[in-house]
């Protein structure tokens, strides 16, 4: 919060006073919380974990929303949160009308909000979320160079530094080619913290269609692919060792989809409008990438296009990001292994007495994440099903409904419907921005997380 | 088909002549490849149970559309056959914009058609594809009285008798009842057939809308309920075990799903739309057990509801019938084990070591059953995603296109959008209906018996 202070400075903004103050109510809580607990045991058990993780992201969110709230920028409580909120869990989905008209260093704290979730989600779901056995991310243990799964705490650290390193990495290169590109520094740095989360915020209410700069629509596509792309390829790829990023089966599965949707929207859109072929290409691709990495940037209203078209948009909001990478959604190796299993049962169907098992990067996939995987899927449509009840009894239309509950869960920002990429989510009653923000939560935290501290047997002994 | 000349006779219509020249293409048809398939080997392996299963129907939907295109009353081939396959899949997606313009005696061949269709999916979904072991039919076979699942032959026919003398028992007592209600014989029949194949043709264009008769409504409901149940329970009913009808789990989540969306939808209309309590409950429950069943009669427009009423009506659509019925959709069965298996994989996170197995009806299920059903519910999901991309990409609008996709994947007939209980299938391009005529067989044939035979492990030997 406090790096949001020179920014204060330098554009003389009265928000110097409010930054201040809600560092130091942040600063004094942490320390007399720590002062209590600095005598407690040190050991960390799995239910702790659990319970670390989600309170983790709600308390951030509350002190996050400090700033926005004391300095009457954003006057609801129930809003101020909504904003925190969706921006530790990289959602990007805002309540703000008129964005140009917020200070510069509250703006740049809302886009750091978002790069620190991104922080988090980074070593959440390459370190923590695998030795905690959640949905399928076992699978990247293996991965992860050099690091032993069993040293909980050295492994984390160690993660945590060399995945850090390549997203700071990526996010002032980022900057740089923005900044290059056109948009002013402030601009740059944001839209490139921003970009690096998968999460989406930007600084002008048009969104990167304010930019009219092909130039920087097509460096903002790189960076969201490699937003959502698993950071321990990223780190493999600045080792120079592609071999070992190509034979990855979900980052090749990932590239495919982006291409498949993109060459299908882009005929489309030189089809039926008049567009150039460069323009259909640079919008599809953009947009493609946006939804299916997460990140809910928007260069179009794609609302405006045929039903077919946005409907294609809207299916890859369940797709998300790979795993290890700061997108939400269901992720691609969650798909694969499922439309995998689902085709093998085909085979099990013919030959009964066969063992068939699921394979991911040539080995056999156990049962157990195999069930694990499918449980997680069940719940993601289960959750999306009761979500859209809930939208709806709130008086939205069926496509709001379902858009604003998908956009929530994957953790996109824009939606379809009422809360597509020209709209907002301000319109949405009060109970449905609390009930938007478990959403986001659930789905940030790969749903179990949350789902196993609502389970009644967690809390047995 | 010859069953509907005498009805040509009463009300001499010119049909006579269409329906005899019908029915002896279909009896010489069927002669000549008796004769030349009767020295064929009689043994029937699983394979060519797949292939029969399959085509038979697709055969019997060629030959029962022959009445409506050579009559002139469907001139378009396209349609004749959307029509006859959507009668023999009991789905009631209809392309008449004129059903009381049709000669009474095809009106009746187009009833009948559903109710033979709603004969063969109960021996098929009791007797056949337990068999075959499909998506959790196999938890059925113990449930059917006296009867050895390895013997195919013997069995297939004693439950079929046992069964079909069921069917015939409510569709005649459901007839009486309807013809007591105020329906003339004809109506009563026609309505009687189509309601136990939960197929939903009527002999109106207004649908069981056209009488505002309470009793009539309340006697449809009840046997709406009764098709959607498991027949091997109404047969233990019928002999007054109801402990064991009761006893079932998936009987008591069916009855337990009517009345709880039953009772929100009541309270929802009482409260905003200006309806007397008992015209409440009276819509709320014919339309909730219409969707549940998969039948697909209405009493009103329900698209003029809130769009929360009617995404909850969309919901129902997806669960369909208990296993063993004339129902489509998932089935209550498939829906209660997946539900059960994920909230268990809860528990399996925080007692990582411990077995917790899925049980129903107080037994432990088999992994293997679960893993198929659960394939089952993701093929069901992937294949309403692509048939909603392939319905917009034709044209349709968001929700038609989701509608249309989900009401012929689930049997159920009208759907949502432009294929609402107030409009029909009849604007659809040729394509589209085509593919919905195939979404149809997909879904009353339970996915597997026809994705089977498209992969191409079942072509090697």
């Amino acid at each position: 919060m406090a790096i949001s202070i020179p920014i204060a400075l330098i554009y003389s903004e009265n928000t110097i006073f409010h930054l201040i103050i809600s560092s130091l109510i942040s600063l004094i809580t942490g320390l007399t919380a720590w002062y209590f607990s600095r005598k407690a045991k040190k050991e960390i058990g799995k239910k702790e974990s659990y319970l670390i993780v989600s309170l983790g992201w709600i308390i951030f969110s509350i002190f996050g929303a400090i700033p926005f709230y004391i300095s009457g920028a954003i006057p609801s409580i129930t809003n101020a949160f909504f904003e925190t909120i969706s921006g530790f869990t990289t959602t990007g989905a805002s309540i703000l009308n008129d964005i140009e008209a917020m200070p510069y260093s509250l703006l740049f704290w809302r886009s750091m909000i978002q790069w620190l979730g991104g922080m988090g989600i980074i070593v959440l779901s390459v370190a923590i979320l695998p030795i905690l056995g959640i949905g399928g991310m076992q699978l990247l243990v293996a991965e992860v160079p050099g690091l032993k799964p069993d040293k909980l705490h050295p492994r984390i650290k160690e993660t945590a530094k060399r995945l850090w390193i390549i997203y700071v990495f990526f996010t002032v290169v980022e900057a740089i080619l923005l900044k290059f590109g056109g948009m002013s520094l402030f601009d740059a740095i944001n839209h490139s913290l921003t970009t690096m989360a998968t999460g989406g915020y930007s600084t002008k209410q048009a969104g990167i269609g304010h930019w009219d700069s092909p130039f920087i629509q097509y460096v903002i596509t790189v960076f969201m692919i490699i937003a959502g792309t698993n950071f321990t390829l990223s780190y493999f790829a600045l080792y120079f060792k592609f071999k070992k990023v190509f034979k990855n089966e979900e980052f090749r599965y990932y590239i495919g989809f982006i291409l498949g949707f993109t060459i299908i929207i882009t005929f489309s859109l030189f089809a039926f409008e008049s567009l150039s072929f460069e323009q259909s290409f640079r919008y599809s691709i953009f947009q493609v990438v946006s939804m299916i990495t997460t990140t809910g940037f928007a260069t179009v209203d794609y609302l405006q296009w045929t039903p077919f078209l946005y409907f294609l948009l809207f299916v890859l909001m369940f797709f998300g990001g790979s795993s290890g990478s700061t997108g939400g959604g269901m992720k691609i190796v969650r798909i694969l292994l499922v439309l995998k299993n689902s085709y093998l049962e085909l085979k099990r169907l013919i030959h009964p007495n066969a063992i068939i098992p699921v394979r991911f990067n040539h080995q056999v996939v156990p049962q157990k994440i195999i069930s694990n995987v499918l449980a997680f899927i069940v719940f993601y449509i289960v959750i999306f099903v009761i979500g859209t009840i809930v939208m709806s009894a709130l008086g939205l239309d069926f496509d709001s409904s379902m858009g604003a509950t998908a956009a929530a869960l994957g953790n996109i920002g824009p939606g379809i419907g009422s809360v597509g990429p020209a709209e907002n989510f301000y319109h949405i009653p009060a109970f449905g921005k609390w009930f938007l923000s478990f959403l986001m939560l659930l789905g940030r935290l790969e749903l179990f997380t949350i789902l196993i501290i609502l389970s009644p047997s967690f809390w047995k002994k």
